[in-house]
């Protein structure tokens, strides 16, 4: 288009565009403070016309918030190749790019944003859980989990999440520590309910054999006999 | 009052009473599919009477979680007696005992119930947190938490959430088995972030040096070089 004149975008392509003006906007404030107004500024458009394409901010909110699980989905897909422990990392380093880039808009829905309670809002979150923890299973060659090997791995997406929600509230550990930390927190949570259950002892002795001398898990496990001292 | 004639109950008293009521249909049953005729019949009152001491659903709501938030961290206050694993443990037995009384209203709560996005819900849920961050530091000796610290302290607590919703939904493990399990979930969260910090390090040591060898986290590490083999 190089008429000079500034050229009408279509539908699809001006809804994309508006949703994308309002992630970046959600992701320097939080949803709550961000305005119709602001977003049809930034965007170039009149208030109006952004109702024309959402009908409220509820429906725009809930389709940024589509795009941004999709991003976060697609940040879990690692290859099946190497040691477990460094394929968790590079995840574990995808999420916190993902939370950093997205901070303000990540707090207020994890903490209760304007579209909590919602049930779009609650199904794409729920979604990005269970995709979560269909990548973790699969890596883990696990397709009929125990109640025990469920629990573990889903209350440590639990405690992802919330790792990240405090390290954003005032940053004030480096992320790359946090990063190793939530590796290093798999590997014990699984120790733990290994230490109870025989089934789930098995799985970690085949995860600790596969793991290199200089992986994160078996670092974690070098470190752990000097605090008894 | 043994007149034969039911005697008429004070505003306040009339308030507790449907609060009661309430807590103890939404134990059963999801809030969401509990309706005010409901509450009104087992309280045997009308439904405009239940108006007159609570003007909607959602005051009522609130009021119930007020009372159950008031029950469930007055459960966390632990005497400051005896090894810390010990105390924990305890207090796990009494998180579990409230999650089992109150599945139904605990779940929808956690997971986005009728008056999830409400602030006053939403302050609830952070007091009841803020109970058990205050009474760990407590527990732990600690005025000016360092902020690895905190981050273990805070990521715990969301982890006892997340397992004792898991449990709720299909209760296919022993709670027994989880109450000692969260308990060495902290010990190993505590641990790993030990692993990385000489702060946290020295903090691990202190707790370790003070439990006895039959007690929970004593048990836990006596276990955990078996899975190496």
């Amino acid at each position: 288009m190089t008429t000079g004149v500034r050229r009408r975008m279509g539908v699809e392509e001006r809804r994309q565009q508006l949703i994308g003006v309002a992630l970046e906007l959600f992701s320097r404030r939080s949803p709550d403070e961000v305005s119709i107004d602001e977003i049809a500024s930034a965007a170039g458009i009149s208030r109006p016309l952004v109702y024309h394409y959402f009908p409220g901010k509820l429906s725009l909110y809930e389709a940024a918030l589509k795009r941004a699980s999709d991003d976060l989905a697609a940040r879990f897909v690692e290859p099946h190749e190497g040691p477990l422990g460094a394929r968790l990392l590079r995840v574990m380093r995808r999420f916190f790019d993902f939370v950093d880039e997205h901070g303000p808009g990540f707090s207020a829905l994890m903490r209760g944003g304007p579209a909590v309670g919602s049930s779009t809002t609650n199904a794409l979150i729920d979604s990005v859980r269970q995709a979560a923890y269909v990548q973790i299973l699969s890596h883990l060659g696990v397709t009929d989990p125990p109640a025990r090997l469920e629990l573990v791995v889903r209350s440590w997406i639990s405690l992802a999440e919330s790792t990240a929600l405090i390290w954003l509230d005032g940053r004030r550990i480096p992320r790359a520590e946090l990063e190793v930390q939530l590796v290093h927190d798999f590997a014990a949570l699984t120790a733990v309910s290994a230490a109870q259950d025989a089934e789930m002892g098995a799985l970690m002795r085949r995860i600790a054999q596969e793991e290199p001398a200089d992986g994160p898990f078996a670092r974690l496990a070098g470190r752990l006999p000097a605090l008894a001292t």
